[in-house]
């Protein structure tokens, strides 16, 4: 195949000689095309702003000020701005809510240095005030917004509506916006009986490209279905904020119906596998079936937040909505009876909208009771990996060995219905502490790979941003990160769009 | 911004000059490479073979027999054939159950040409002989399928097993498998309830890339949720063999659970439409919701595959399936009740499994009831649109104007509950015709019009290929055109897999 070598040879070198590099960094250039483009209320340049944008959520990576922060009013001001960034080779970095957990809106460092040096200056492009609700079609269950409505914010915004009571199902951060929902496209409590934000919840979006064009990935149509090729849109979801600026989405909703609470423990978690995966084999429809284990129990029987104390083992907490109250009933007297069968406790139902508020605190409140596990000082890496439901009794049972192991504390809050577990690995933080513990990092990367040896993933609904990129090759694969790496070079050839981001800068890998 | 756009004209320039192509056609020596490689069984090159797969459904085109047809094995044969076309420059199609409507599998013509004359010489790389069953994880809801497997084998495979009865319920042709599903990522009568092939019903893929790499678009993961970025399995879904080709797939699958019927009729579409929106508002759970108009009914009539005759009026069909009979009845009383208000008829609920299936039989036939409309040489073109559903009414009465204007018959079979409008045109076609009439073309052409008016897309399920390429630019926006249009040539450069297929060849545009 001499012949065939040859030519791949010669079209990797063509491909290599036309590749298109960004223009060397001209700060004041930008900046005084900044200002010449944007009245002073759209441009953050003072040093506070600066800091709240480069403040590391999760990683503990010491802050690092974007040159500028932009707030964007309109599509057009994304188009303005990445022009600007093209032109004068500056980086591009859109935000938002910014709950991430994984370092994806963090101003990228230059890799292998200890200090805090952007390869490049820096624009956050924050989308935050592009928070209005612009169309409701309640007929479609759809509603058009942009990136800066939080799904919490378009809730309460349908709450207050006539007619029939719609809602957004999918619930990730509290503070969470539209844009970076779509930007990582993870999920919430509801994903078991929803499915998470890469199904269809997100219909279309309007979407900057770095080479300033403005694309509609579903065009003019609103239609519940279509067939027309590949789905750009769905390249968007999960991109993180490397492959286009979302200024618009259209997104589906959902009919609100009757909750009920209801709240068991089991001996073990492979018997809370067991009820779990029998409910859902009877075709019930959850909502939420979360999984709490007996040292998250302890800390929230120190919290006081329930009336009485729950006994400190496996406990699973359960949502169901159905159009009535009768058939949430009849619901949980299946589930009753398959829990009895898994050699569960008692099923405490809800009586009523009070009790299903008061139960759903145990898990609401688990951020914090966790914390008192440890008391004062406490920090927090919460983990996030997922594995197939039939391996999650055996990845827990094998985690609390490493978990032991390391002498570290890391309850459990999983999304047991997706088999999703978020170990909360604390420690007592010291004054000024701007790296994890070694043991921490061990115990988060020792979690990863055993949930990749249970065919699972490094990251179930929180991305991978900076933190997770080194765990993409031996989950993915080579080639499929080389595909995603062929993406990226086609949508932002310059590499100036949230650079290092999901796919480390290339020859810069550090792969696990 | 003079040094913006020389800048922009620079980079095109460049691309201009590193765009790879491909080899000048060798089809003796891709002829001696394929018979080296494959034994004689794996290689049909017989007229009859070649001209089966040449036959074009749907769009009436001549029969164009592809040079060879290449029944792949295993992965590894797609990889070899993808390697012989690059290396001697042949077109590959991949192909399947090939029920494709749109003329996805149809060799590409040479355009704007009345003769059969095919750009290059093409191999269709047949899948279907790769048509096991892999692997089945009862407890994880999936299962592991070779591309060959159709749904409603996978189902009969289902339904033999012990222990909890699960089944894909998406549903499109009955003969469809796969690797073809996935290529067109449609739905079936089943997506008001379980949603459609872009949801994450197909949940990973083993794909050959025209470079000859093998990815697997999860990796190892076979968790239920993850977030590793931007998804590359999503722009294979619905890339109908233009991008790479799949031979394995990892698909969810849903727990089985009793199904009840139940039919009713209103005086107009209008009344139909706020029925439906009433029963999804209520947060009740169909799992099929199918319009049949009056002369679709009328057909039914004739044909009297029902004992009893049917109003020849706008007829819905429902499919309820919840974990009990009870809840099913509980949902029907619901129902009964909207439709009543709704101004329709008493609903008409299946007492029992054979009622079930005798009143999905309504449904079921339309293909051959509708023919009796016209007799003899019956000819269909199955339309395929979807519009938002608040517009759907308007749609219907619309259409009815342009139907009657043609003098055709064209009768509705519509996925009410997604919008998804299937008129069958139907005319009686003259012997050895290779062409559509004029006016069924122009009725097809004015139906697309209508729905993109109305927010709607001209493909609501049966995706592009070669018949609704030019529409995508009306409906999608030239942008999004250029973008998929950068993604198919960042993943095959060479323009070999399928060309022409979704996108228009370049320079050969013909946009409505």
């Amino acid at each position: 195949m001499a012949h065939s070598a040859a030519h791949e040879r010669l079209a990797a070198l063509s491909s290599h000689l036309a590749r298109p590099t960004a223009p060397p960094p001209d700060w004041p250039g930008a900046l005084a095309a900044l200002e010449a483009t944007f009245p002073a209320h759209q441009l953050s340049l003072d040093l506070a702003t600066r800091q709240q944008h480069g403040q590391s959520w999760g990683s503990l990576l010491p802050p690092a000020p974007p040159a500028a922060v932009l707030h964007a009013l309109a599509t057009s001001d994304v188009v303005a701005v990445v022009r600007i960034a093209t032109r004068f080779g500056i980086v591009l970095i859109p935000t938002g809510g910014r709950t991430a957990l994984e370092g994806q809106f963090t101003p990228t460092r230059q890799a292998a240095s200890g200090e805090v040096v952007l390869p490049r200056p820096t624009i956050h492009v924050s989308l935050s005030r592009m928070n209005r609700v612009l169309e409701l079609h309640a007929q479609d269950f759809q509603a058009v917004v942009q990136p800066g409505v939080g799904w919490a914010s378009l809730n309460a915004y349908l709450a207050e509506r006539d007619g029939v009571k719609l809602f957004f199902p999918v619930d990730p951060a509290p503070g969470s916006e539209f844009g970076g929902m779509a930007g990582v496209a993870g999920s919430g409590t509801n994903a078991v009986g929803y499915g998470t934000l890469r199904a269809e919840w997100i219909q279309g979006m309007t979407v900057v490209l770095m080479d300033g064009s403005v694309i509609r990935t579903k065009g003019t149509n609103r239609a519940r279905k279509s067939t027309t090729g590949f789905d750009t849109g769905r390249l968007f979801l999960g991109s993180e904020g490397t492959l286009g600026i979302i200024t618009e989405l259209t997104v589906r909703l959902a009919p609100s119906v009757p909750l009920k609470v209801a709240l068991t423990s089991f001996p073990s978690v492979a018997n809370a596998v067991t009820a779990v995966v029998d409910i859902l084999g009877a075709g019930l429809t959850p909502t939420s079936l979360e999984l709490l284990d007996g040292t998250s129990i302890r800390g929230l029987n120190l919290s006081k937040i329930l009336p009485d104390e729950l006994p400190e083992e496996p406990t699973v907490l359960m949502r169901f909505s159905n159009p009535s109250d009768e058939v949430n009933r009849a619901s949980l007297e299946t589930v009753a009876k398959i829990v009895e069968r898994a050699g569960g406790r008692e099923l405490r139902v809800a009586k009523n909208e009070q009790e299903n508020d008061e139960l759903w605190k145990a898990r609401k409140s688990q951020y914090w009771s966790q914390q008192l596990l440890i008391g004062a000082g406490c920090r927090t890496l919460i983990t996030d990996v997922c594995v197939p439901i039939s391996r999650l009794a055996e990845f827990v049972a094998r985690s609390e060995v490493l978990v032991q192991r390391s002498g570290l504390v890391a309850p459990i809050v999983a999304h047991i219905g997706d088999g999703n577990v978020h170990r909360a690995i604390l420690w007592k933080g010291a004054e000024g502490e701007t790296e994890r513990p070694k043991e921490v990092e061990h115990l988060a990367k020792a979690l990863v790979k055993l949930a990749l040896e249970l065919e699972g993933t490094c990251a179930g609904e929180h991305g991978i941003g900076l933190t997770k990129r080194k765990y993409l090759r031996a989950e993915l694969g080579e080639g499929t990160v080389a595909l995603m790496r062929t993406v990226k070079r086609a949508l932002d050839p310059l590499n100036l769009l949230n650079p290092g981001k999901v796919l480390f800068p290339e020859g810069e890998e550090e792969w696990v």
